[in-house]
């Protein structure tokens, strides 16, 4: 016997008849012999509607506190629509919201971070053969405010109770069959994978695969919490997001991501000397603009380049800053493109083969595609293309690191 | 410096243009010097959705733990957007859930008591010169589970909240413009009454009125607080409903109410013996039945009828245990007329002069209505009659108790 939290998104719970059927399977589950929670986030459309009452009623900025007021229904309709479900297929369960279950946070509203779970309150439930059902995504801080942890929030929510109550598994349903190695709409041979890695699965995740949020994976992977992402509409077994040591011989690499939402900033011919970076990345995160792959390269003259790449949806206002800042630090010019995507290999396999990277920039050569910065960690290669060679790079190299097969390294050093 | 509690019902916030009318309207009132706590309902159509959810997973009866859960975020978006909306007019609003205001009750789901209010959380708000925003028809019990209050339930709120911070007055904001002496679409010289005490006022809503639930005006009475009733379009006064000792000089007869939502059932020849009325109201009791206007006259023989009215929607359960109460009690007949109306005259002058009773009967008879049944109190008489000549009895008896004017008497002993 088992104790299982099963997390269900928005699309899973998005109308009577999915509530009817996610009661169906935690109640299938609790047949097996199990004791369930089930986190849940809010009806697909839900906080879409909310979303826009709050801008209607509170302007582009709604006052984060009432925001989370507002919004945190969304998830208390969810448990309580669920547990009559459960009811009505003559079982028992009872519901939570963030404060029922003594889920604190701190007080930063709309992106709170989670502090400590009553688990006591949850497993009293549990242990009288009840169900208990749980509103993602929200808390209370020690004034008793409620609280919204932000994006990928329920996620989040499900693995901390998860942690909290000892939970042998977190179960993640989502509309995919789990984990794949790519995107499938680019690449018709991506497939599922059984076992990821947390660490791999959070380069995936930030990478671009859109499954798991990062946070969820990292509180994780700090707690040891097996997660199993899995479909909400087939009863077939997804992908196991563990820890490395219980991966005895995985994938070589695991994934080829892409990310196409990034645009890339370069600050031109700047006299290399202390504190050249921080003058520019200063300014950039007081603005909240979150910056992800950043090169430096000293040129022959002694001045160097800054290139980095921000969120489409910061250019504007990072170009802005990188112009008054050029001026400043006395700059060449500004150079910028929209027109780029990251492609990244993942894997764990690669930490002990250095070849790794340049089979990756052989196979991109191979196809002609220019390479314009290259980012490395232990467990993965991220390269920045032109935007319109992204399906053939990543194509190319899916085939070439995950088609050919196995657990077997392609390229030995 | 007043202490103000304002009520607006689900009407008066039904959009967002109405939510921003009601901020409007409350910095209004905060603007002349005033102290105010808002307590608003669901957005009006936003409770019959969540019923209707409700049914479809919990069936007709969900259960009422989860369906308290689940109404209860009707009033939650409404503290969160009209707070919203008060900061987008440039001034500070707090929200309170029923478990953040602190409104403890039982634990009786759908139907909750008060059992105490933190009236320090309100005040504190008020007192930083923020505007205490409330939802109205909920609290939670000691266990933190959510409850609500049920049918008037957020009147009920605005009364308790207003006893609990010891407000000056509660404001019941309405789409009418007071109390009237009667139904205005029966009679076109209904008129707005300045005035009205509790116990006028409980007879007159529990007699048909609709401004008032009867609760929340018990409420009022016990703790001495102040009601105003009054328009949520105009700016004008409604009608203040006070204690009985500020009345100086009401008017004789204060309203001229109706009802045609009962109907009557006779047991007819019963033998006259202690007991009877017990066999016979017990089990209607316990089939959860109000029974409203009961009359027993001895005949001649020494049998007994007994008559009495329930509301339409109870008429046909009443009428089989009627009869299956009449089998054995020996009762020679079960009557029945579902077309029937109680039509009411209420006021506070006809304590001290018996003769309005007759005069009532007087009117009736020379329009040439049959009165069926007779119930009197202190402060009213009721006659049913025949439902096809309500508006008949209604029209006559406000033209003579009210339009012949003022304080007066109408008659005397």
């Amino acid at each position: 016997m088992a104790l299982i939290v099963q997390k269900y998104g928005g699309t899973s719970v998005g109308d009577p008849d999915r509530i009817r059927n996610v009661a169906k399977r935690v109640l299938a589950t609790q047949a097996e012999g199990h004791r369930v929670a089930v986190v849940v986030s809010a009806m697909s459309g839900e906080t879409n509607t909310l979303v826009a009452l709050a801008e209607d009623l509170g302007g582009s900025v709604p006052d984060p506190r009432e925001f989370d007021v507002l919004v945190s229904t969304g998830e208390q309709k969810t448990i309580a629509l669920l547990a009559m479900a459960i009811h009505g297929l003559g079982k028992s369960a009872r519901s939570f919201t963030g404060a029922q279950m003594g889920m604190r946070t701190d007080t930063a509203h709309t992106r709170a971070r989670i502090a400590s779970i009553d688990a006591s309150r949850i497993l009293s439930v549990l242990d009288e053969g009840s169900v208990a059902v749980i509103a993602g995504f929200q808390g209370v801080d020690d004034g008793g405010n409620i609280t919204t942890l932000g994006r990928g929030g329920s996620d989040t929510s499900a693995v901390a109770i998860a942690a909290a109550i000892g939970a042998d598994v977190c179960e993640i349903f989502t509309d995919v069959d789990g984990v794949l190695t790519s995107d499938p709409r680019m690449v018709p041979a991506a497939r599922k994978l059984e076992r990821i890695s947390y660490n791999e699965m959070i380069e995936m995740a930030s990478l671009g695969a859109k499954v798991l949020q990062t946070r969820s994976v990292r509180f994780a992977a700090r707690y040891g919490v097996p997660l199993h992402v899995r479909s909400s509409f087939k009863p077939d077994e997804g992908t196991w997001v563990v820890p490395e040591e219980e991966i005895m011989e995985g994938l070589f690499v695991s994934g080829v991501t892409y990310n196409r939402d990034e645009a890339k900033i370069r600050v031109r011919g700047v006299k290399d000397v202390p504190g050249v970076a921080a003058r520019i990345f200063g300014p950039l995160s007081e603005a909240g603009i979150i910056v992800d792959v950043i090169i430096q390269n000293l040129a022959q003259d002694g001045t160097t380049d800054v290139t980095f790449t921000v969120q489409k949806g910061d250019y504007r206002r990072a170009i802005d800053i990188a112009n008054e800042v050029g001026g400043l630090i006395g700059a060449v010019a500004i150079d910028a493109d929209e027109n780029i995507a990251k492609v990244s290999i993942v894997g764990l396999g690669m930490k002990d083969h250095a070849g790794v990277a340049s089979r990756m920039f052989e196979v991109l050569a191979e196809k002609g595609i220019n390479i314009q910065l290259i980012s490395t960690s232990e467990i993965k290669v991220s390269v920045v293309i032109a935007e319109s060679e992204t399906e053939a790079a990543v194509t190319a190299l899916h085939a070439a690191f995950i088609e050919v097969g196995a657990a077997e390294p392609v390229v030995e050093n």
